[in-house]
C-alpha cells in the first residue's frame, strides 16, 4: 500500500510501504476513506535538515472502514465505519477510566515504532476496542468530513473551552485561528458563549471565525493586543481564554488578557514556548489548564451532534486533494495558504 | 512609634517612625496586638545588599485593636479586635466581588509607598471597611495567635488546597513543610481529604505535619521523591498537589508527582522559578491553579472554625519574641531554627 513518509525538513513523500498485518488479538486493519494534515505535522515538517531516527510515517487523524479485527475485539466489525482518535488507548486502564486516554498506561502515538499512521491507504490499529468509535453511516457519507474533524481538532478546540470552564452565558477568547482555534470558537459557541473574541489579523480565518461564533475580531498582536481586549472589557480582561498556538507570544498573550481568577484552557502544543508567564498567573491568580486532548473522550457526545445536524466543523477544510498529492497539501498550510488540508486515497 | 524596617540584605531594624494618622476618610488606625514574620519576608531579607529604593516598612500580617475610623468607616469601631489580610481591598470592586481581593483596583500592599507594614506598634488601614474582619474577643484573647495565622499562611494553605480542587475524600500530597505547607496539610484534613502525603526532610516539621494530619511523609528530593510517590500512589500520581515552596524544584516535584488530569495548587511565592514545567503539564493534562492567596475571602469562614475551637494552626508559631527582638526573628527564620516567628509589641 501506499502511505506518507516525512523524510526531513520541507520532504514529505508518498510510498510504498508494507501493507498491514493484524499482529495483536487486540488489532484492527482499517482501509482510509478520508484523512488530514495538523498544523502540528508542521512543526516537524518544519524542522530543517533530515528526520532525526531517519524517515518515518506521519499522520493522526483517519476516518475509515475495517476491514479486519484480531481475535479479541468485540466493539468494531468489518464494515464498520470508524473514526480514530490522534491517540490510541486501550479505554481500560485507570487514566482511561478517569477520561485521560491520552495519557494511557498501554496507549501509544500513530507514527511510533512499529504503528502506522494516519496518512495512507490503510491503517493498524492497536487497542481496537478502546481506541475506535464506530460511525454509523456509509463509507461515501457526505459528513465523513466534519466526523473527521473529531479525530482532533474540533476535539480539542472542545478540550480547550472546557478546560477554560466555558458554559452558558460565558465571555470567552479564543487565541489562534488556525483549524484548532477556529473549532475551539465552535466549541465555547455550542457550551452557550455569550461573547467569544477572535484574536486574528487574517481576513478568510476571521470570516469562517465569524460563521462559527465569534462575536469580535481582534486583529492586534502582542502588548496590543491586550490593550484591545482589555478596552473590550471595561478593563477588566476575559474570564476564559482558549489558547491554541503554543508560542511564547501567544501565551504572553493568552494570560494577559485574561481576567484576573480566570483560566486559560490551552491545547497548542508548546512547541515555541519558553517560559510560562508565571508572575502574572500568580499575581492575579490566572489558572492554566489543558494539555493534549484526549478527544477520545468527546467523540461520542461531538459525534452524535455530527450525525444530527447540529454541529459541523468541516468548513475548517478549505483544501481537498488526493493522497498522492500530499506534499503539495504540506506546502500548501506550510505557507498558510490552506487551513486544513483533507485527504482522500 | 515604633515600627520594623528594613535596609537591605540581612539588616531589619526596629525604628522610631511618625505615629499615623488618618489620611482618608476610609482610614482606619490599628494598635498592633500581635505581628508575625512571614516566609516571603525573607525574599527580600535574603538578598544581598541595600534595600533598593532605600529603607522601607515590612511585615503584612496583624491582629489589632482600632483606635480610630474616618467619617466613611462603617464596618469596623474603635475597641474592636481586627484581622488585616496581608493585602488590602475595598471590597467592593469587580474582582473583589468576584472573590479576588487580591486583585482589588483600589487596594495595595502593606509597606507600599505612603502605606504603614504590620511589623509596627500601629498601622494606618486604607479601605478599613473592605480590609479588616472583627473578631469577637477580647485583646488578650489566647486565640489570637491562630487568629494571626488567617492574615496569611492559614488562609493562604487553605487556598493551595481549593485550587487544587480537594475535597471529601481526596488523595493529596503538599510540597513544602514551611507554614504555608504545613496550613495546606491542615486546609487539605480540614476539607475532607483522606490521604495526605507531606515532603519533608525536617523531622520537627514532619511531627507537626503529621499532628495537622498528614498521613504520609516523604524525605526524599527532586527525581527520587517523584519516584517514592509514584510508588506510594500504584505509580498513577496524586490528583490533588498543593505548591508551597516556589522554587524550580519544588515545582518540578510538584508537576512530577500530579497524576494525570490532576491539579497542581500553588502559592509559593515563585521567585526563584525559572519556568514551570509545561512539557509534562501539557502532555498529562496537568493543571496549574492558584496564586497569591485572597485570604480575605476566607476570613470569616476560616475564624468561625478557630473561634469554635475546630481549628487551630498556631502551632505554626515556634517562636515568641518582643517586637523589639524583631531582627533575631528574621535570624532564626532564615536560619531555620524556627518555622514561624510570633512578635507581640
Amino acid at each position: 500500500m501506499r502511505a506518507t513518509v516525512i523524510h526531513g525538513g520541507l520532504d514529505v513523500r508518498l510510498e510504498e510501504v508494507p501493507d498491514p498485518v493484524l499482529v495483536e488479538p487486540t488489532d484492527a486493519v482499517v482501509r482510509v476513506l478520508v484523512a488530514c494534515i495538523c498544523g502540528s505535522d508542521l512543526w516537524p515538517y518544519r524542522r530543517p535538515g533530515p528526520r532525526e531516527g531517519g524517515p518515518g510515517r506521519i499522520g493522526h487523524e483517519f476516518v475509515g472502514v475495517v476491514e479486519e479485527v484480531g481475535a479479541e475485539v468485540r466493539a468494531v466489525k468489518p464494515g464498520d465505519v470508524v473514526v480514530a482518535p490522534f491517540v490510541w488507548s486501550d479505554g481500560t486502564c485507570a487514566h482511561c477510566r478517569a477520561g485521560v486516554y491520552t495519557s494511557c498506561l498501554h496507549g501509544g502515538d500513530w507514527g511510533g515504532p512499529g504503528v502506522d499512521a494516519g496518512q495512507g491507504e490503510k491503517v493498524r490499529v492497536p487497542q481496537a476496542d478502546g481506541t475506535l468509535v464506530v460511525a454509523p453511516v456509509a463509507p461515501d457519507d457526505a459528513r465523513l468530513p466534519a466526523l473527521l474533524t473529531l479525530s482532533d481538532v474540533m476535539g480539542t478546540g472542545h478540550h480547550a473551552a472546557l478546560a477554560a470552564g466555558v458554559g452558558p452565558g460565558s465571555h470567552v477568547a479564543v487565541v489562534g485561528d488556525g483549524a484548532v482555534g477556529l473549532c475551539a470558537v465552535l466549541a465555547a459557541r455550542r457550551l452557550g458563549a455569550e461573547r467569544i473574541v477572535l484574536m486574528s489579523r487574517h481576513e478568510q480565518r476571521a470570516a469562517l471565525g465569524r460563521a462559527f461564533g465569534a462575536t469580535d475580531v481582534v486583529a492586534e498582536r502582542g502588548e496590543e493586543a491586550v490593550a484591545a481586549v482589555r478596552e473590550l472589557t471595561d478593563g477588566l480582561g476575559v474570564p476564559h481564554v482558549l489558547e491554541c498556538v503554543g508560542t511564547q507570544l501567544s501565551w504572553e498573550t493568552a494570560v494577559g488578557i485574561a481576567r484576573p481568577g480566570g483560566t486559560v484552557g490551552y491545547v497548542g502544543v508548546p512547541v515555541e514556548v519558553t517560559a510560562l508567564p508565571h508572575w502574572r498567573m500568580f499575581e492575579h491568580n490566572v489558572a492554566v489548564r489543558g494539555g493534549v486532548a484526549p478527544v477520545r473522550a468527546y467523540l461520542p457526545e461531538l459525534m452524535a451532534d455530527v450525525l444530527d445536524g447540529r454541529l459541523d466543523p468541516s468548513p475548517v477544510f478549505d483544501l481537498e486533494l488526493p493522497l498522492d498529492r500530499v506534499a503539495d497539501g504540506y506546502a500548501a498550510m506550510h505557507e498558510r495558504r490552506a487551513i486544513k488540508v483533507l485527504l482522500r486515497p
